[in-house]
């Protein structure tokens, strides 16, 4: 049994060391993609020696990784805070697309990183995905979505919110604030809700961002 | 005015080492990132010389452009063959996504290249996302789609069906025959349609591919 104690200095600094490495990552990722960077750029932009990579990441490629799954986990712990007081399952589903199809606005390195990278992580086993298999799963038990394939269903609902945070970066001319409801709404109709219902739902007031 | 002219040998040779070029490129972007090869290897798997390739191509990223167009093109001109003969738009619209989702068994390569490279793509103005767009505006145009914003619903349907490729390479367990069927009647669905209609026409008998 591992006794909980105060962390050392060193096991500070190595925390703090990992932490400038990630947020380095993140910032590069959402500028330009992962091929062309050193690593000596992002020991550099992360303002910790050249040395010290190795101690915490085996390649850049186990460094991307780890800034992708940071950010998916970042966000969807803000979902799980957003959402803890919604009972229906449908509900949460909708709320959490709606406040990620909102990232462009509130966290657009995260949207840029998600449309850069997202792809490949839809049926991660950390971060977004599993929360939104979990809703979905939910929400079919409680006979609110009408689905044959969760996996399929989850595949479509996150496919379809990265298109359409891509569109939303490249032409936000073509986005109003209120489309990431109107996805919401298509998505609950996706999943076998009824036009009405599926409208109200995607309309409620959002969870307030703390 | 120009007058067609049967296309000298040198025309045809040069046509020749593009193409050539372009289909080295799909086969390096369906096997791996755009980002490691070079264009000494990419003329090579070519077959043509090192020098020829600033003849036909400014920079690496100028061919991969073109090798993705020329699927996304080539994949859509079927698709345009396939359903000439259907009169609804929203069948149309169906049958173009069911053949698309199965296009990790007829074609492997496009379908690699679609999930690796596709999301930028969803709003371009070659390919299938104006094909698709047309199929949207005329099932809305005959009431067959009830949508608020058609480029919302292209974001939505185009970054569903990459979900959906992507789910089948990765968890092909995840996966059973008729899952394109099942996405194409969920996407009707999304855009409006009833649940009995929708099923009927995301199981009508496919086009047959020559």
């Amino acid at each position: 049994m591992s006794v909980q104690r105060p962390a050392s200095r060193l096991e500070r600094r190595k925390t703090r060391t990992r932490q400038a490495l990630i947020a380095a990552a993140r910032d590069f990722l959402a500028r330009q993609g992962l091929a062309e960077v050193s690593i000596q750029e992002l020991t550099e932009a992360a303002d910790v020696g050249f040395g010290s990579f190795y101690n915490h990441f085996g390649s850049k490629e186990e460094l991307f990784h780890a800034a992708i799954a940071d950010v998916l986990e970042e966000h969807g712990q803000l979902l799980d805070e957003l959402t803890a007081d919604i009972e229906d399952p449908a509900e949460v589903f909708a709320a959490s697309v709606r406040l990620t199809g909102r990232l462009v606005e509130t966290h657009p390195q995260i949207a840029r990183v998600l449309t850069r990278t997202g792809l490949p992580y839809l049926d991660s086993d950390k971060g977004l995905a599993p929360r939104a298999l979990r809703d979905i799963h939910r929400a079919m038990e409680a006979g609110r979505f009408h689905i044959a394939n969760p996996h399929v269903a989850l595949a479509g609902a996150g496919g379809s919110l990265l298109g359409f945070l891509q569109l939303w970066l490249e032409h936000p001319d073509l986005v109003t604030e209120d489309s990431p409801d109107e996805l919401a709404e298509q998505l609950l109709r996706m999943f076998g809700m009824g036009h009405e219902e599926a409208r109200a739902i995607a309309r409620r007031p959002l969870p307030d961002r703390a």
